[in-house]
């Protein structure tokens, strides 16, 4: 059934999972902090809304993917917030990856003008955007999620429900603190193994022979040999990302001390101007400081 | 053809891949530094020997498989050392993970008797050395690589030649590196989750169906989950090649800040009398100090 849909960010995310819902036919008003990236949303029939207000006025769908808590607070507190328009009875979506804590804050106010929300957090990268494929954490009211699994199932393939509100942030805090050490860590390890004279073709295939395989490792593998580190996930949103996961296990009392090693790498490296590139751009960061090129 | 071989260290990994050789037809002599653990080889018709230049005294092939480069240099340089008694022509098939300097000194020593060495350091566990499916890292010679084959074959299913001596203990260095920091993260993040509310088998179907799913992760999981640490790999060896990866590290001029805090978490368990136990161990570690734990 063709629904009414708010879309609010159109980054590298966003762009794709709202394409696909046109694309589906739901009729979509779409907007985007930065003008100049809804010309491929307007081609497919979607209307531009002048601000967040403005795209949720008719919508019983809201979906909103920005980048920070900051921003989502923006989106829906700010002048021309989504809350001075939001139907009483939608759902929002939120696929923002932000602090659980202002998430659960961001629920309260939607249940303030009778709407209901889900924190639904991604991953799959630009790739299962694109492709419809993404996986989806979620935390909210049960009967919400399963109200959204239409709309959802067109997003993504996958659908986990993690519990209350906030839970489905905090799964993907853990799971991307997991990916973004996977990746810094496969990266050390192939600037030690180059650096004594091992080719990177060898180790790979040693790493891919043994139970240190990984799907994350063995898809930025390629593009990590070739240096080409184009944003699929831009390395200051991973950055941002384990702020946001250390600053959460501060709040809850959990030490993490590696993350706390990995989160200031990516610091480091974004601090060098690496932010725009792919978060495997921290191989690069290795790199320079050892002195070798893993390349093949 | 069977062989006369020299094995030389029945540890976890060693014990395994003895039987395999005696099983397989080999003339065996075998040694091992604290004695009640020959009874298996012996009933398997090995012959026990009084000393690592006993058990070496006739050998065409001899294996040592010991838990650093302390004891790979008593086995080797030692009172009762194989160099004692090391026969020209012989093969030296060294699968202990030590510093990949070390075993280059090692190798110019066998050099000085005429026989050929190996660093062919193994991944797979204890469940691989069984079942004769390690992968092999292998450095030294070509042409002894390729001599050596026949026997690396009934140990192994893989065999991955990574250049002269040194070379397979580096990329060995590298592999764990990157496989302790992946359960270390793994158990990070779950611990995270845990504490916040979301339940260990819905996080571990996140990460199952996200690009962070790992052979070593989906293999530990329900050891971790059940608490059952029953040593596959002991932690405390994995603090020592972590220790060893720093160490090759800082000789090589590479940083590696992640590393640097991985060790002092494996170290800081190890102190808390959790070395015995399998590195997957680490989780407990982190469960006590933040008051949850990650059980299904």
């Amino acid at each position: 059934m063709p629904e009414t849909i708010g879309f609010i960010g159109l980054g590298i995310m966003g762009q794709p999972m709202a394409l696909n819902l046109a694309k589906a036919g739901h009729k979509l008003a779409v907007y985007n902090r930065t003008s100049g990236k809804t010309a491929a949303l307007e081609a497919a029939g979607a209307r531009v809304a002048s601000s967040p207000a403005d795209a949720v006025r008719d919508a019983n769908i809201v979906i909103i993917i920005v980048s920070d808590s900051a921003a989502v607070e923006a989106v829906v507190t700010g002048k021309d917030g989504i809350l001075e328009t939001l139907r009483s009875g939608a759902i929002v979506i939120d696929s923002s990856t932000i602090s659980p804590v202002v998430s659960r804050k961001m629920a309260c106010l939607a249940a303030s003008k009778g709407a209901s929300w889900l924190d639904a957090a991604v991953t799959g990268s630009k790739h299962g955007a694109e492709k419809g494929e993404l996986t989806f954490m979620i935390g909210g009211d049960r009967a919400t999620f399963d109200n959204a699994m239409p709309i959802l199932k067109q997003l993504g393939k996958k659908h986990i429900y993690c519990g209350l509100h906030g839970l489905g942030l905090s799964a993907k805090l853990a799971q991307n603190t997991i990916q973004a050490t996977m990746v810094e860590v496969f990266c050390e390890g192939f600037v030690l193994a180059t650096k004594a004279g091992v080719k990177p073709e060898v180790m790979l295939e040693i790493i891919q022979s043994s139970m240190a395989r990984a799907g994350i490792t063995d898809f930025k593998a390629p593009f990590i040999f070739k240096g080409d580190f184009t944003p699929y996930f831009p390395l200051k949103l991973m950055h941002k990302d384990l702020e946001l996961a250390a600053e959460f296990g501060y709040a809850q009392g959990v030490p993490m001390p590696v993350l706390g090693a990995v989160k200031e790498v990516y610091m480091a490296a974004k601090a060098q101007g690496k932010g725009e590139q792919d978060y495997a751009a921290i191989v690069t960061f290795l790199e320079e400081l050892a002195g070798v090129k893993v390349r093949t």
